[in-house]
């Protein structure tokens, strides 16, 4: 088990943002339980991990200049039109598409994730800092308890993680240095990209985010500034 | 006492928009009580509205052009820097400054307003739409138990109301037709814009909002959906 954070760290942090998908939420579980109730004839585990691998290429292309700025409710379903035929649901029609689409505004959050976080807002002030657009991460919150002071996204910075305007908007927006800033994530590039802009870093294990078929490397990596293993271990480290 | 709102209009309407300086914070007592604390020679009543009266002009000059982009919290300073040495504190220093101007994320919300929101939050989805900035919106909501779901701003949007592209924002924000939205504001001149752009409107009560020597007409107007003596008449209005 990590030691506790220095005191130091813990009182020199005021903001705490959180990185949602798979951090925050169980988006594979919560994608394969939808389609299992409606659709169990089809392989929810490769149609959750088929969805999710056309994120960042899509992404990408946004970032790139090819396609204009893009709210991830959109890429998402361009994603989805592309993966229903491969899993035999080229037949849904336009309001099944919409209703399945919004299934990442349904995600259901980690079993530690309510409570870790409702022990961490008692200290820091909390906030998204995710590439999830603001209307489908305020209705995940909503439905889901997560008790966020702001939410911010890529949509306010107009630019997609691992883009630095998006670390150094968040230490904007609270009018504080970046050092008083701590992504919380499951993903060591993202935390390496916001270290690089000078915020701190929590490493969050999630083993299982991409289900129990395929097992995730949670070992600790130097350069974070900690490792939790879930949002109750960091509200311990954090003294919360 | 205004009829109950028709079924239809609370059902319609999914997300609430509240106007934040006056509508659910009461700026004016705030800053008087502020003041009084420290510094009990000021006229806090004539300080508070000499502060507020340069608000309308400071965004004029950004909307007009004049200005680049500005946040609230540095027009805020701009006007209070202009003031003090007309109330005899030209001597505060930086800190001093710093710390009045934050004022502005310490004020008090109306007695009903949290238990109000509260209400209305187990129906619709509850947003700021204020000209205030996130770190602002933010902090006051934090300290001052204000239930948001997601905190808008003008920052988010990058003009001020009444710009059109506010209003049409929140709907655009949350995948919504803009006849879903209800501006909840303590101004006609908000509401009115909010109207043009298609939004549905509510009109709360603040008489007090400048302070008990210049009480406010808050007369029903034509044109607003609903009249509501408060957040809790809102609440009833609404079947919260």
């Amino acid at each position: 088990m990590p030691a506790a954070a220095p005191a130091a760290l813990a009182s020199e942090v005021e903001v705490l943002a959180f990185d949602i998908f798979g951090t925050v939420v169980d988006w594979h579980g919560s994608l394969v339980r939808e389609l299992a109730q409606t659709w169990p004839q089809v392989d929810g585990n490769a149609f959750a991990l088929a969805w999710r691998a056309g994120y960042r290429p899509a992404m990408a292309r946004v970032m790139s200049g090819e396609l204009g700025w893009t709210l991830i409710d959109d890429l998402h379903r361009t994603i989805l039109d592309q993966i229903l035929p491969q899993f035999g649901l080229a037949h849904l029609d336009e309001a099944a598409r919409q209703h399945l689409n919004r299934a990442w505004h349904r995600l259901d959050p980690w079993p530690d994730a309510v409570a870790g976080l409702q022990r961490l807002k008692s200290r820091y002030l909390l906030c998204t800092l995710s590439n999830g657009n603001l209307g489908l991460l305020t209705r995940m919150a909503k439905r889901a308890g997560l008790p966020w002071d702001c939410v911010l996204s890529a949509e306010v910075f107009r630019a997609y993680k691992p883009d630095p305007s998006t670390y150094l908007g968040v230490a904007r927006v609270f009018d504080v240095p970046p050092a008083r800033v701590m992504l919380v994530a499951a993903h060591h590039d993202d935390l390496a990209a916001a270290s690089a802009c000078g915020l701190r870093t929590a490493y969050v294990e999630r083993p299982l985010e991409f289900g129990a078929l395929q097992i995730k490397d949670v070992s600790p990596q130097p350069g974070n500034d900690l490792h939790a293993r879930d949002l109750l271990d960091l509200a311990d480290q954090l003294g919360c």
